[in-house]
């Protein structure tokens, strides 16, 4: 389970989440073109089931398990789009999941993955307990479990996402996408790379979850040293499997200061009339801050997610403008 | 001027805005499906230019003018979608737009305008100085007026929506739309009637804006009588042009609670994504009001315009949860 997948496994994922999965809409914006001095193609994956990409790599994962295998649950950690991901993909399946959150974790987190009829075990807010309280219903359970990123499964499914982008869009130069865990760029670099070889994949970060862009100049895996970046869906560090790609294929890494993502975020809703999380802004303001290259170029920007508590917004906390 | 338009004006309207308006995509939702036990379609015009179906309209009326009648100016009174509408038609067809607005219009609606490079003219916040300061312009430049509805060839604007929503979606048995001064439920009924006789098309109303209600039983144009609705798009009375389409031909009028308008706008923000104002719930509120009628059919939704102050939710001034 431990080898990066190949593209013909990103065809086969394609094809298990057809039906299942959105087949998400590409948007463009005179606005955002005019800022960023090129053709800029959102692929919205905030449209996507369960307002994330999340949703191509849990089932993509969950649905090819055996009945045998699925009827024992599926279990993962998470108080993110992941758990809600693994929370309808199991649901569509037939499958009992487990989602283990920290006690801490925001009730509107928790509402939507029971909302999707997973059970919700919680823990306290510490890796160790996550790990020991997961590790304990396998044990006791025999659950599948289902890691967010680091599983050739999970980046197969984020892949048929630049899959799908391109084949809209075929004449593509590049595609930038944030980088959390690093599973949809390791998926998007194998599809994109494989169905077009000269096509430049970018990844963004915030200045404060930098660990991709660390991990690559260091050459090794270097862990996320703060969790209080806004960008929620990108605190965490590379995956062994993630990291291998990245570091073999990427073109570059670009990071961001806080603020710009948020400008950018506020940007989208207020342009494009469309709710993304600010996860989704960050590639969008690594474009603007090197725009120098985007003269003439078509890129691709994958908007990841859209989940946001719409009662606490990051503008309304610092008073931007 | 004042005689309904037909649909091969709508026809031709489709023409003339192709490739400058954009034909804006068709969303499902399960979550909203199941709300309502049937099949919901979408027709995001708050992802059309301007963030709103009124650039469909201004752009049809302002690209047949003939050049020497653009270049003496184009002028409307508007301090909402209307007046960007025009702002950025008038400029696409290289003319300059004058918009007259009311001196306490919110900051942010004069600043889109502006943006768009229309000049604005200030006038006191009543009917009589909106209009003399209009025809005041209009007399020293010979601008040419464009009426936000009660305009046969705004109204063809407005219906190329539901003939590019059932180019779509061609097995629809209803289509839904709010009526504000009634141009896009004119052009709706023209189009789809047209497209489909046996087609329903409701129209959808905020209690505190029922003036299309009221003058459908009167049989004649009842006046708005506050204007204090949530839904700030549908704060006008029908025209006699519009009244006319509408009597004659719409199967049905709703109207809804202010607060269903709230809860359902929140929704689809949480649910789908997308930045929807006020008005465009209208009509979702209703389909949910009335839903006995929905099983097994498919309807169409038009949502209408996505332009929000950000800084100032709804669900934030009223504290729902």
């Amino acid at each position: 389970m431990s080898t990066a997948p190949s593209y013909q496994d990103i065809v086969e994922a394609s094809e298990r989440i057809k039906g299942h999965a959105h087949k998400t809409p590409v948007l463009q914006s005179s606005y955002f073109n005019q800022l960023a001095g090129g053709d800029l193609y959102f692929k919205c994956e905030n449209l996507q089931k369960v307002g994330a990409f999340k949703f191509r790599g849990a089932f993509n994962a969950i649905s090819q398990l055996s009945r045998d295998d699925g009827k024992k649950g599926i279990i993962t950690h998470s108080s993110g789009n992941h758990a809600q991901a693994v929370a309808l993909a199991s649901k569509m399946c037939g499958y009992k999941a487990t989602i283990v959150m920290p006690e801490n974790a925001p009730k509107v987190k928790v509402n939507a993955v029971r909302d999707y009829g997973a059970g919700i075990v919680f823990c306290e807010n510490t890796i160790e307990s996550r790990q020991e309280t997961t590790e304990q219903i396998i044990l006791e359970t025999e659950a599948t479990f289902i890691h967010p990123y680091n599983d050739p499964r999970v980046i197969s499914g984020q892949g048929t996402c630049a899959k799908e982008f391109l084949e809209e869009v075929p004449d593509l130069d590049v595609i930038i996408a944030p980088v959390g865990g690093g599973g949809l760029i390791s998926g998007t670099l194998i599809a994109a790379k494989s169905i077009k070889p000269n096509i430049k994949v970018l990844g963004a970060e915030p200045e404060f979850a930098d660990d991709a862009y660390r991990s690559l100049k260091a050459g090794a895996i270097q862990p996320v040293l703060r969790t209080d970046t806004i960008a929620d869906g990108l605190r965490t560090s590379l995956g062994t499997l993630t990291f291998e790609i990245i570091h073999q294929k990427i073109d570059d890494i670009i990071t961001v200061s806080e603020d710009s993502v948020i400008r950018d975020m506020r940007r989208m809703w207020e342009r494009m009339k469309i709710i993304i999380e600010p996860s989704s802004a960050v590639p969008i303001s690594a474009l603007l801050k090197e725009k120098i290259n985007l003269k003439g170029k078509k890129t691709g920007i994958i908007l990841t997610g859209g989940n946001v508590d719409v009662e606490n917004l990051p503008w309304q906390s610092i008073g931007e403008n």
